[in-house]
């Protein structure tokens, strides 16, 4: 699987992390068949990027014991992509046991975050980073390897994050054999102008051959706004979930990822053909709402549908 | 009182519409005291722009009875300033007879809906705005005059809204006296490309001089991402509510006005001082919630609180 068959130039790309993000803070998860259903109906309006799960202990994590099956379940459609988390060597070689199409590693852009998260330092992570790539090559047709730089608008123990940081974190990452690095506002403190400033700089730093995602929560209402400032200036490929499942470990009971729908629109109305019905993406969600009954589920234009026009009275 | 009094070149000034636009489509509504306690929790927090309501018909708009009162209260206050929709010459009069600093009198920015919506056409409202303005320089203090132009960035009526048509509308307002050009995207049809390609046009057409506003709805999610574009693209005036107080006729269910609140924190990242204390809108929030008890009240901010960086565990 080459980079740019999962994020071809100059089309926007926007990838489903529910099933991953979307499931870490909620009490309860949807079961195989509940998965499976949601994938179906995001498939059907045209969604082609998923993160499924983590390959992490299914004891201590298993709204992700299915991942096996549910990559098994979208390797069959055409186009469409399978992503997940692996957190060590030791998930990297349980993801290469799968025909999963992308392998996700993240670290921290700053030190105390990386260190309080993981119990290693950055150059640590990016160690780990090079001897994973290595890893992944010894199969012939390797996943493709996205390096994921957490808290990089700003970071729940160092406040304001150093931008020229996480440009050097990215450029290690690509130097240690990153196909697309993914910068995240891990917990919505970030701004439209820090974006489109970040999003010059990563693009100027890493050129034109090297993807660049942004995962934006909307903790603080700004998620589309960063988007827009995203995709304005260069990147195209942005994450979010169905009706922005997830959440912030440190704001209980703020909103969680990026709306999907939502962003979907934001696109639509920017001109950006993402190969996605809107529309088509309402019984996804209803889907959501029976296996998720004590989940809020977030979004706009759930409420208010779609532009209607209507004859004047 | 000068338009620039009210609109201070390069600073941005975000309008808190909530006691007019808000309560146009609550069930019930607050009692004076409960609006001046609004009123009053916001001015400490240090908004200074209050749209207090529409000269309308007491016995049909009872929610705007207490408008002449609302006014009288915010007079006193150093750098505050009152503004209320009027929507004839009537409404003018009524105006007229109150220190009320400033005017708005709305048209359509499309032939259909000018026509559904008061029975006039677009030249008629053109005409009725050049009275007004007659009318209001009759004193020898005239309040400022602000022309809205509603649908501006799309009509429930005619869906798409040439944006020719809107910038020779504002024009045809600055020529019939004029001192501020507000542009609102009444049923959320607008995203953030067309609100900085619309901004970008009418500060051209309209010289530096004239101060433009806009108002956009939260319909479909893009309020924010529409602010952070027009702010970008030189806008320096932001309507909003309270709580995002407000809805749609067209949208039943639909979220209402820009979060004022979560506007004020985005205008904070972007780095421009608006004067306001994100935080200390809380309270004025709380009183939302006890004298609107069966109103959604809207907003990230409320849920997730401002960013707050804790000491590593």
């Amino acid at each position: 699987m080459k980079v740019r068959q999962i994020y071809p130039e100059n089309r926007v790309v926007l990838r489903e992390v529910g099933l991953r993000d979307g499931l870490q803070l909620t009490k309860g998860f949807p079961d195989t068949a509940q998965k499976l259903a949601w994938l179906r109906a995001e498939q059907a309006a045209g969604v082609r990027h998923f993160e499924l799960g983590s390959f992490l202990s299914q004891k201590h994590f298993p709204q992700f014991a299915d991942l096996r099956d549910l990559i098994a379940a979208v390797a069959p459609v055409p186009g469409c992509h399978s992503s997940a988390l692996t957190l060590n060597e030791r998930g990297v070689a349980d993801a290469l046991h799968t025909n999963v199409d992308e392998i996700v590693f993240v670290m921290s852009a700053t030190e105390s975050h990386s260190q309080a998260n993981t119990r290693r330092s950055r150059a640590e992570a990016v160690q780990m980073l090079t001897r994973i790539n290595a890893q992944r090559r010894e199969r012939e047709d390797p996943p493709v390897l996205m390096a994921g730089i957490a808290m990089a608008f700003g970071c729940s123990l160092e406040g304001q994050v150093d931008p020229d940081a996480v440009l050097r974190l990215a450029e290690d990452c690509a130097r240690a054999g990153a196909d697309v690095i993914a910068l995240a506002d891990t917990v919505g403190f970030g701004g439209p102008r820090q974006v489109a400033a970040l999003a010059d700089a990563i693009n100027a730093a890493l050129g034109a051959d090297m993807p660049v995602a942004m995962h934006f929560h909307d903790t603080r209402g700004l998620a589309l706004a960063n988007c827009a400032a995203a995709l304005d200036h260069g990147i195209r490929v942005l994450d979010g979930s169905l009706a922005g499942l997830g959440g912030c470990p440190f704001a209980p009971g703020a909103t969680g990822n990026a709306v999907f729908e939502d962003m979907a629109f934001l696109c639509d109305s920017m001109g950006f053909d993402t190969g996605i019905d809107v529309a088509a993406l309402k019984p996804a969600r209803a889907i959501l709402e029976s296996a998720l009954p004590h989940e809020e589920l977030h979004g706009a234009l759930a409420r208010a549908g779609l532009p209607n026009v209507s004859e004047p009275a």
